[in-house]
């Protein structure tokens, strides 16, 4: 019998302790779920999107994307993935910032809202006021929302909407909401850089990439018990600091924003260039100093980085695929990933960092699904 | 006899005891001077930006600012102003992450760099390779840089600059570079709306308020005492959150770089909206909260904001001027500081922020002036 209050019974957790970690567990297939039937096997297709995204796609000459919290992550991410690929300028903004500033909007820019329930409610009012701008003379073009509630306040009120697959997501601190965020803004990303000119060749590898996805994913997810024994250098601490460098940046931002909700860590997320500029200075042996670390162009600024933390005493957890050449050392555990296309790598090292936290709020006795002073749609202002 | 080594005397200091306590105290001189033949009655002064700004000002229809640590923050509040006052749309980006991703830039876009020694490495970095893209089809249109020393490299390789009239800054905590380059970039967001159809009055009322800075900077310097009295309640304390809203976001996120950088406690900032997303987990008596509520619009939503915190326990140190209407309680203590026009309340703002670290790292005794791990220019990459 299906409860109508929308309870959730213990049983739906089936063998898993708490909802967090059925959540992350999922992740392989809703990430399955949210590219299926969206992409061809060199191509996304141009379905994906809703019929109206063929006249609205090629009018973007700019995006504005909008969010609150972990979304506002996965917006972030989104950015380094448009100007990249399509070559369209991108500004990401928190939505209770945005909404009560005045902003200038240049024609031509498309308005993105993100929010796992629909209803949050700075996003939803960002997006109303967005639409009443659109009506005067220099307001945006149109608004696309990616979302997991169909019918929700900001699907029924965006003219395109991109529904991630998550399914229903109980755990307050959210983990395959992000990740399906993730994967519909690249197919977002990559449509409107196919209406900029992107050649077929790279839209066939990053197509090729995303139906590595879902395997992948189950390959990360399986780095659960060596995650595990990581976390416990982390029960006694009371600070952590995160770095990224580019795309992993905002990584390490979800990442932090993860253990602050669960584990009631004091965690914070740098771009690890400005360390220099002013964190180095809070660096000793009691803030350990986590690391996403992919093999890609940035890596050799990132060690110099991390042997800025190393020289101060800081203990260093870096988790990198053994491509990137890190070795454990004393005052330095690597935690060793599955190597994996670029594109890609955003999505896939959320995952570890879920279950850090994760593990880290077993560790700590605290209430994993229901954190303190924290509601699961803020709906409210 | 002036030393040729370039090497400071304890003289120097005068009456203070650190360099950083004088250079907080110099800030209604060095405000004034960076003001001085760049303001007439009413208006800002076309000449202030140099020969060429008449004829690139016209063309600039967005604006890019790329900076480092306090320089980003300084830019982080421009952005504010040029939205609301030009109607110019503006994204604010850390050097070391734009300069390695590939970025999209729409015609018309100028390039503005912020560094007090204008020699910051990924901060120059960046200007040249705007430069560089300057020259292909779809780059920048110029560049401008708010700099402190004359005959610095981003002087020298930027079309137009506007100087900050700080002087010598010694203390590697930032503090009158950053009031300045607050003012210097208040008179280009001004310069730039004036070619935007600025109503007069509205430029005369903007000037109007910037005549009554030096005075205003001299009252908020006065608020020393009452800060050092407020800092005896952080000497034990591990974190702390800043907590401010619209152009106050970033003055919260300097201040909380300032309580790092000397006083190494975790502080870390948020705009006030984004708490109920995830860091009012952290909120615990153990995490003193800094609030900058200026009496403007947004008072009303901070004071909602406020309510969760002290639900939850957390102690409040808010920095209100009388109209604001907060009054101290368990739990609350209040700030009073004077009165002031709402498009000077950021600079002013930052001045209690910065005696606030200054006593608090008295207290712990660090050493104010060359704090642990950081350098005062960051000319390496």
């Amino acid at each position: 019998v299906h409860k109508l209050n929308g309870g959730h019974d213990a049983a739906d957790k089936g063998r898993y302790r708490h909802y967090m970690q059925k959540e992350i567990f999922e992740q392989p297939q809703v990430v399955e779920a949210t590219l299926a039937g969206r992409i061809g096997e060199k191509s996304v297709l141009s379905e994906a999107l809703g019929a109206r995204a063929h006249e609205i796609l090629p009018e973007v000459k700019q995006v504005q994307i909008v969010a609150c919290g972990t979304s506002y992550h996965a917006g972030l991410v989104a950015r380094y993935w448009l100007e990249d690929w399509a070559g369209i300028p991108c500004s990401v903004e928190v939505a209770s910032e945005i909404r009560y500033r005045k902003t200038a909007v240049r024609p031509g820019t498309l308005f993105v809202t993100i929010s796992q329930s629909g209803e949050t409610a700075d996003t939803l009012a960002a997006l109303r006021q967005a639409r009443q701008q659109g009506q005067e003379e220099l307001g945006y073009l149109a608004s696309l929302t990616i979302c997991n509630v169909p019918n929700s306040s900001l699907v029924r009120e965006s003219e395109l909407s991109l529904m991630t697959e998550a399914g229903p997501e109980i755990g307050v601190a959210s983990t395959k909401a992000f990740t399906t965020q993730l994967v519909a803004l690249q197919l977002f990303c990559i449509a409107l850089a196919k209406v900029n000119g992107l050649p077929a060749e790279r839209e066939a590898e990053l197509v090729s990439a995303l139906h590595q996805l879902p395997q992948l994913m189950e390959q990360f997810t399986g780095l659960d018990r060596l995650v595990q024994q990581t976390s416990e250098a982390f029960a006694e601490k009371h600070h952590a600091l995160f770095l990224g460098r580019g795309v992993e940046y905002p990584i390490a931002l979800e990442g932090a924003l993860k253990l602050k909700e669960i584990s009631y860590i004091h965690a914070e997320a740098y771009p690890a260039g400005e360390l220099k500029h002013g964190p180095l200075a809070l660096v000793d042996a009691d803030m350990p100093v986590i690391v996403v670390a992919p093999n890609d162009e940035l890596l050799e600024k990132l060690k110099s980085n991390l042997q800025e933390v190393r020289a101060r005493g800081g203990q260093l957890f870096v988790f990198a695929s053994p491509e990137a050449g890190f070795a454990s050392e004393p005052g330095v555990t690597v935690v060793e990933v599955p190597d994996a296309p670029e594109s890609l790598s955003p999505i896939l090292y959320t995952v570890p960092l879920q279950l850090l936290s994760y593990h880290v709020a077993l560790l700590k006795g605290t209430d994993v699904d229901q954190p303190r002073n924290l509601a699961k749609s803020v709906t409210v202002e």
